[in-house]
């Protein structure tokens, strides 16, 4: 195990009717001047919106607003939103909306505290020193950006999707009512859990030695979602199979699951091209390239997969059996990942989110942009890239 | 799933040589005048004690010190704190060593800051409003104080052993480095296993349906404990198998792992009498009530035992083979844990702790004192405390 830190100072409240206190919990947290940040209609359609007026209005808290947030969200609302922060001398932003809102909220508490431009922060150019407080309610169960210390932004100029991250960016509070989360659509569900599964997958396929706790808990959250996911997909309103996956998506990204270890990311990152280029949902492109990922390093590392297909899709190992050998273990356990991504409306190919074959090597070549290879678990270059997007893209 | 709120704000420090770390994160909390709490002397034997005062120097952090916590803290030592606190008017402490040591710098923190007998807060006379920061070194993985709201004090004067609770109590800090924990004995190294184990099943042993992500976590630290700690008890300075144990402590108790449900606690309850009564080491004591209220509570209500059996004993479900129940599937479970307990060196029954069949009702008495029953799972009354305190006496 490695040595680490962690620190995860978000207050979460969980329930049903939790966002009424969002009042009394933003006071708590030192906000006088709100930014409201929210997406597109879905939260004044729902009555969401007018509820969280009315709570700010009850606790006497002035608010400016900023809506228009787009999945993968993008750096020109970011930037309106410091300016806006900065002319209405706003000291709290309150995101409403799912992991892009939150993203861009992060995005603006920093850049808000900072002389420069805030892409500085993506590109590393800069360290965030300070922020201003964010505080979210939280729609969508995906990003686990409610309790992460991260922020994903699409510059709209260079068209890079790339993330920066801080301590400080860590949401003051975040309320998670899973009744919130009942409407939304069974593939924007199926992507977000997707995206879910991933966290905890970029985390878990490490080399890192001897990281048995850490392990269990990435299979814990795996499990959760492999139990509770159809059963939201069947039946949109189950509120206790909603609230699983709620709870598990903040645990799959706020680190608990990773700490002590390498972890990978390479999934993320080549995925990150195709949301990028494209504007598919982030969890569906990560149902396309994570399996594939899998696929391809395991003919290069198979240690962790076997035991991601014996301990967490439960295949029996097969070279107990005396025929069989430990990469097929691991291969069962990953067709058995693609059958669950399939059930639950998930595509598997290029084809399926109008991605393109002819975009490879530009895919490739904006993703490793000065690196000699991406992800840990296995060190992969420019070739192996491209094998894994061209695997997609086969039948 | 119930709703809940989850608040844990203490920023780890975690891995070889962390304590450090001790001068700088004191600084970066705000402490200026420190109460450095601690036991016997381990800490002067093992050299920590002169690293951490070191520290302190290095750091210009001025300290008055407080020895003498013994395990089982008592009452004393916590109002010659609060006297000393306010005399030297410190404004930090910290404390190094197990969960009694933290606990006992809790109650220094809180009383310091009440004009009352701190007692109150543990008698729940009054409501703890204020409370000083604390950091932690830990030296003994067992308790989670380190991580968690609580702390438990013996009542000199009364026998009560009892606690008291805030998120205030949180520490700011903890220091966790597993090198610290080698030169436990097995015998504590063991009790301590089993305490951290016993804080899951409290939280895991409920009624409260449908908390499968909190389930599948209790079920990690526990499946983490039963891999690692025959480990250490094997080889002491097994630096991993004790890096795992210590951070699987911390999540046992810092109610990670309790959110969303009604939790037991009758097993902590039932063994704190006798701790109080016979200072027995306390995870020694959960050693021999835990299994035997589970063989209680079989009878009763079975349901969450059979699960504790299958998923966390890999028990195979005995009523699927036709000949079986499931109480015998539960039964075999208890059965593996109490084999495993008594494989690591902890006692089963009354004789192996020096308690005694006569103080029965005097124990029964005591813990029942104003209430009509102990626990949630089951409630049980006087006679079935009595009952579970008499099935370790026979034989």
């Amino acid at each position: 195990m490695d040595n680490f830190t962690f620190y995860a100072p978000t207050y979460f409240d969980f329930g049903r009717n939790a966002e009424e206190h969002v009042g009394s919990l933003i006071r708590r947290f030192g906000g006088r001047k709100v930014l409201l940040h929210y997406g597109g209609g879905s939260i004044k359609k729902s009555g969401l919106y007018d509820k969280v007026v009315k709570c700010l209005d009850d606790e006497g808290i002035s608010y400016g607003e900023l809506g228009g947030v787009k999945p993968n969200p993008r750096s020109g609302l970011v930037y309106e939103g410091i300016e806006m922060c900065r002319d209405e001398g706003c000291d709290f932003i309150l995101a409403v909306g799912g992991g892009s809102t939150i993203d861009s909220a992060k995005a603006i508490a920093a850049g808000s505290c900072y002389d420069g431009d805030f892409w500085d922060f993506y590109t590393k150019k800069a360290v965030i020193e300070k922020a201003l407080p964010v505080g979210t309610i939280l729609t969508i169960a995906a990003a686990g950006s409610e309790g992460s210390t991260n922020t994903v932004i699409t510059n709209e100029t260079t068209g890079v999707k790339t993330g920066a991250g801080s301590d400080l960016l860590r949401p003051k509070f975040s309320i998670l009512n899973p009744e919130l989360t009942c409407t939304l659509p069974p593939y924007q569900t199926a992507a977000g859990a997707t995206d879910i599964m991933i966290h905890i997958c970029e985390r878990y396929f490490s080399n890192t030695e001897e990281v048995e706790i850490t392990d269990r808990l990435c299979e814990a959250v795996l499990k959760t979602m492999i139990h509770e996911t159809p059963r939201v997909i069947e039946d949109p309103h189950n509120y206790e199979a909603r609230a699983n996956i709620m709870w598990a998506g903040m645990l799959a990204h706020n680190n608990v699951c990773g700490v002590g270890r390498v972890q990978d990311w390479a999934s993320h990152h080549i995925e990150h091209e195709l949301s990028a280029l494209y504007d598919v949902t982030h969890g569906a492109g990560l149902a396309v390239i994570a399996p594939a990922w899998m696929r391809y390093v395991l003919q290069i590392n198979p240690h962790k997969l076997v035991q991601f297909a014996e301990r967490v899709w439960d295949v029996l190992p097969q070279a107990e059996s005396g025929s069989g050998t430990d990469e097929e273990t691991a291969l069962l356990g990953i067709e058995k990942f693609e059958a669950f991504l399939k059930s639950i409306g998930m595509p598997l190919s290029f084809a399926e989110i109008g991605a393109d074959a002819k975009d490879i090597d530009r895919l490739t070549e904006k993703l490793l942009a000065g690196k000699e290879t991406e992800g840990n678990y296995v060190k992969l270059k420019a070739e192996d890239v491209k094998c894994i997007y061209r695997s997609v893209c086969e039948d």
